[in-house]
């Protein structure tokens, strides 16, 4: 069973994280025939952080999870931060397969969205 | 003639800066018939800052700005910060007409953009 764990950098503004859960909520509508499993959790400064966010998958029962980077650039948290966090978590869980995804400013769906974004406002 | 001025944080990481004006440059690419001119600028910690790339975007022959902000969430930036500085400079060019697009977090296709991150890694 796939999983997806959205990591956001995590905000002390509550607001901020209540946002990032509520689009993983909305993801689970989108594609929950695809992975039937979506959390998210937070780099730093908020509940859940990246191990238990992992945990929480595997609970659900994840034999699959790709960690989805909720960021727009490859800063050092995208490069070196997330992937250590999760590599430090994957011997917890030596069945399961755990793939970190690009950062989404990668996307090439990045210009759709931010064509979309400006003529929202027309 | 319309101008699309992409507005990111800004961050002491060169790289992350090179970014935001790479994905400026591919943007044109993108959508000239419609934005005829592209810029990119920062919040603050880079060049150009916001004041300087509507004036970049006059000087090259905009008539109307839509200030794209290249933000995932809804915190102060987005909020206070990025509108503060786009009123502030609104006076000194009173025939240009200069509005701001939401955050990117709010697009509906944020959706695809996971899904799409996420696959790309299958």
């Amino acid at each position: 069973m796939k999983a997806l764990l959205i990591i956001a950098h995590g905000s002390r503004r509550k607001q901020s994280n209540e946002e990032v859960v509520a689009i993983a909520e909305r993801l689970k509508q989108h594609c929950s025939e695809q992975y039937k499993i979506i959390h998210a959790g937070f780099l730093e400064l908020a509940d859940t952080l990246i191990p238990e966010g992992i945990k929480k998958c595997v609970d659900d029962g994840a034999t699959s999870i790709i960690v989805l980077p909720y960021f727009l650039n490859s800063g050092r948290h995208v490069i070196e931060d997330i992937p250590q966090i999760v590599n430090e978590t994957k011997p917890y869980y030596p069945d399961i397969e755990i793939k970190i995804a690009a950062h989404l400013g990668a996307s090439t769906l990045i210009m759709d969205l931010l064509v979309s974004s400006a003529n929202a406002i027309k």
